[in-house]
């Protein structure tokens, strides 16, 4: 992502401030690789067969949670939030309160919530990210 | 994962209780495949690059952190957590306090920690998980 108006950099810590805003790229959902995302770490119906997944509470094929926390970080990795020494996650919170389809154009949004504590001589932040499709 | 000492048996509702606990079988995370999905999702150096990794915070290549939840979730799914209808998750916390490496093999310890709501007949419950490596 760039940094909104700006231009695609590298950013250290002094870069950072509570609030600032990214946007990613977009992720084209395919769902050939959906399904063999699915059959290889979350093999259950709903995401693997069009049948079946219109009976589920899904209502149609829906992408692993887990792909779409993937593409995700893909997102951001690849351009989304420019960290100069990259993106090492350590925990956080993660909610999926919609599914996501084949064909859908996955975009992020990120926003730095607040700086964390400083160990050693690295400092964690928290930021906040949400998929728009 | 069987319930502890029982037979593996599909699971419903009323099978479950607070503080049942489930143990998966085992998973071997394969020094390329850690690799390609990193190349895939997470194309950082320190998940591709001996070299690269040996200089970084991880002190060694490391999977990707989405790697290792997609590898839980397969855990869970193919036979860890036999819950009738499949697991769809709704979000929840998660922590990465340690590196997956190259040839470690990974289980999931889970126990349901409480019931949460009941939406329309669906019911929610909430549960823990752990990798052991």
């Amino acid at each position: 992502m760039d940094p909104v108006g700006e231009k695609p950099i590298a950013l250290y810590l002094e870069d950072l401030h509570v609030g600032q805003r990214f946007t990613s790229d977009s992720y084209h959902m395919d769902e050939n690789r959906i399904k063999a995302l699915a059959a290889e770490f979350d093999p259950q119906p709903f995401h693997l067969d069009e049948a079946v997944a219109k009976t589920s509470v899904f209502n149609g094929l829906s992408a692993s949670g887990w792909h779409t926390a993937a593409v995700a970080m893909r997102l951001l990795v690849t351009g989304g939030l420019p960290l100069g020494n990259g993106i090492i996650g350590l925990g956080g919170e993660l909610a999926w309160p919609r599914p996501t389809r084949p064909g859908d154009t996955l975009r992020w949004k990120a926003r730095f919530r607040k700086y964390c504590r400083r160990v050693r001589n690295r400092t964690r932040v928290s930021s906040w990210y949400e998929a728009v499709h």
